[in-house]
């Protein structure tokens, strides 16, 4: 029997790095540009940003947060305050060195006027924020200082991949100070529920919430919780961070209030921050082998209206009828906005057009031809589920109900991630066989390991040079230690006792 | 008779340069930053920034255009692909040319990784855009092609002023091709119009549309126009640019297209831009000697509640009632959006709090104590009027009418600027007369130069040198042709003939 035919070509079962690719590409969502490592975002690819924005940007002053904004250069005298934090981001840093070009020996341009002192292009902006709230704390009553910044930040990667990993990339970055640890803590912890709240809720990714080990904490953080989900090949993905600093920032910026007894103290400080990698979250979990999968909540086009007609004769009455059914369907909500609804009226096939949308992931497809109208029904194709997987609906009954049909296709793709995950995770109690879960089959020389693995949970007594010795062996890292409770064991490689099960996975 | 007190010192009469600063200080809008020429933009000042930012993304979609993002580093082989465009920019670039930070030979950190082409970063995005657009457009199908980005660009600017010019900025930039120069053209013109809309309806500042002067062009386009608008100072400040660029990008960018015959032509592009600017523009236009005037569409306080109170016993009554008031206020729309009120529940005296408002510049100002509420009656304050204005309002009445004061307020700042406009614009008819015009009072050594001059409207006959000798005498220069039909005439400063008037001034 021959494979089935999938718009995208390698499936992800024979490739899945390269399918990945062909997603992005297949959808129209970004791609490399002329500068290294730096990728360009396309409007398809964009509009997800503005959506995750948006939202985001609502829960935040829901919680009582404002934005500013803060210079992109950041003098290298600052990233050194923080003694762990500058050893974390030296080595991928673009350093600015002059301020103007001219013309050289041979009339070429060249740098010129060098900086008296260089500067970092922000990597991220704990150290000049903290000069920022140094000025603007003084006293007891400016705090809690709760503020968050929509930025662009670049961190030199060597190998890099469209969305996951880039040198140039968009994130917000909260930065909040407050007047005791207890207080710091329970802000990163509620910044936490906030993302873990966004990508189960609004992009249908199920995540488990957890700190990170000493090993893979922020440069300079006390703790660093973080959400981690399960792509389809099983490897982690760490979503979003939130991250405790205790006074570590605060001292090395002298961040310090006086207290209702009027004694100097320095504040305690939380950032926290999502990026762009949301995106390559959302393609990993949800795209299938004919392409883009967009949760509804997050689709900028929920429904995508294709009017099918054979003649230039069928065709007005077909694009007048579409269009009423187009704004019957605007007029709907969901999830807090109106629902987004594009007409094709491109000069090109139906079926052209039906598979174009199908691999830019729209939500709802709706067919509709001579014969549709007719019985006053639509032919309905829903992206969660196969692409011939049609029905007629009538008008009506499909308008009202389109609502719950969306959030029945966002329950659907949560469920199914949620499965996926379960299925691939397993509790492993000896050493033997975490070794096999994580070593793939052989296969022929330069093929691409086969999909294998997935999140292991393991007792573990915390050792780093152990943990050290399985990410040379297998590329495998703690990726959590989860906030959920859990039973003490035995640690199947030290024998010591463990307070509770970690998750081990290979990671992007 | 002693002055009158005001709020903001010293007043604009007294030394407008260093009133702007303070106003800027007094409502908390930004500081300057450690990196030179860099600002930080506080909560207060980033939210206007965020209402102008929805309502022109609104405006540019509902014009057709999709936002995208493109890197922030431009390679200097790029930059250098049209002669005019690396000329303007050649002198104020951040060039990136490390990638990494090592410990030197005395253990201080230092810039490694040499790149083997420096980085420019953006101070426009023509060239790195271009390049994308060479890639995105090969049919007469792909046209027009209709970008919008929002981002970050540096020039490295000597004499830097927050708001108005400073080394990073915040702005957007659209990129549009089209298939022929007067679809482009058109486009120019298009955009021009929505910026001119913007101000004047939201932002209530008057300004003139006019066409630069050749001297005044951006690097590299064939015609610039502008929106032109007058400060306090009589200064005048450009509010926003839209450039037709002819095929000059296309061409450096290879961006072509095979037409409707098959036959391949370069493309013809526009640019068009507005920045954070547009904020000093905002506070240049409206604020007066006790600081801040938010025009009511931009505001996101619209409307602040102070209540006033004697004792603890009446403050939670006090304040029940001013929470039942914000509410109902809050349930009217105005602009587009439901009213923004804020309840001013701090500890400090009632006084206190007015001033703190109205150097804030919130449009409208409600005091009530539990002599109001007796007579269900609020005490209003309107941010146009002088502060001791203040008028008891029946509160349904208030309520009711809320929505039509606020487009009152809008309407009173639109018309003042405009007058003062009128009455600071003359037409010119002789280079005396000019040359007196734009000459200032004779004041004392390092006093401030009196506020003086305007907009002269005077013939010109458009020679180039004349332009610079006029500047090099006065620092004045063209602000701009006007778009408005003109009469023809004779130019005062050379005796030939001109096609209508042009606008001259001092500029920011």
């Amino acid at each position: 029997m021959s494979k089935p035919k999938t718009a995208i070509s390698p499936t992800r079962d024979d490739n899945y790095a390269e399918w990945y690719q062909q997603v992005i590409r297949a959808a129209d969502l970004a791609e490399t540009s002329a500068v290294r490592g730096c990728m360009v975002i396309k409007p398809w690819g964009y509009a997800i940003w503005e959506n995750m924005q948006r939202v985001l940007d609502d829960m935040f002053k829901a919680t009582g947060h404002q934005n500013a904004y803060f210079p992109l250069f950041i003098p290298l005298s600052f990233l050194q305050k923080e003694a762990a934090h500058v050893d974390g981001f030296a080595k991928e840093c673009a350093v600015v060195t002059h301020h103007r070009l001219e013309a050289g020996p041979d009339g070429k341009l060249v740098p010129a006027g060098e900086l008296e002192e260089p500067l970092i292009v922000r990597p991220t902006s704990e150290t000049i924020i903290g000069d920022a709230f140094s000025r603007w704390v003084q006293s007891y009553r400016d705090l809690p200082l709760l503020i968050n910044q929509w930025a662009n930040v670049v961190r030199w990667e060597m190998r890099t991949r469209m969305f996951l990993r880039t040198a140039e990339f968009l994130w917000q970055e909260g930065h909040t100070a407050h007047a005791t640890a207890q207080e710091a803590i329970a802000e990163t912890m509620r910044m936490l529920d906030v993302y873990a709240d966004f990508v189960e809720n609004w992009m249908a990714v199920p995540v488990i919430r957890g700190e990170k080990t000493a090993g893979e904490r922020f440069p300079g953080a006390e703790q660093t919780f973080c959400i981690e989900a399960m792509m389809q090949d099983r490897k982690a993905l760490q979503a979003g961070t939130s991250h405790f600093l205790g006074q570590n920032f605060a001292k090395a910026s002298d961040i310090a209030f006086l207290d209702q007894g009027g004694t100097r103290q320095h504040a305690w400080t939380t950032s926290w921050g999502v990026s762009t990698r949301l995106i390559g979250t959302l393609i990993m979990t949800h795209s299938d082998d004919d392409g883009l999968v967009l949760p509804p909540k997050l689709a900028t086009v929920q429904i995508v209206i294709v009017p099918i007609f054979r003649s230039d004769e069928e065709k007005p009455r077909v694009l007048e009828y579409c269009n009423h059914v187009a704004r019957d369907l605007r007029a709907q909500r969901f999830a807090d906005r109106p629902i987004g609804v594009l007409v094709d009226e491109r000069d090109e096939r139906g079926g052209e057009k039906v598979w174009h949308w199908i691999k830019k992931g729209v939500p709802i497809r709706l067919e509709i031809g001579p014969r549709d109208m007719e019985k006053d029904a639509l032919f309905v194709g829903r992206r969660d589920r196969a692409p011939k997987d049609k029905q007629s609906v009538a008008r009506a009954e499909f308008v009202a109900t389109v609502s719950a049909t969306l959030q029945d296709i966002h329950d659907e793709l949560l469920k199914r991630a949620r499965a996926f995950r379960q299925a691939h995770t397993h509790r492993i109690d000896t050493k033997e066989e975490f070794y096999a879960f994580f070593t793939p089959a052989k296969v022929a020389e330069n093929a691409p390991p086969p999909i294998h693995g997935g999140f292991a949970m393991t007792h573990f007594s915390g050792d780093v040079e152990l943990e050290q010795k399985i990410r040379d062996d297998l590329s495998v890292t703690v990726r959590c230690i989860p906030l959920d409770p859990g039973e003490a064991g035995i640690c199947p490689f030290t024998g010591k006792p463990s307070a509770k099960r970690v998750v081990w996975a290979k990671a992007y």
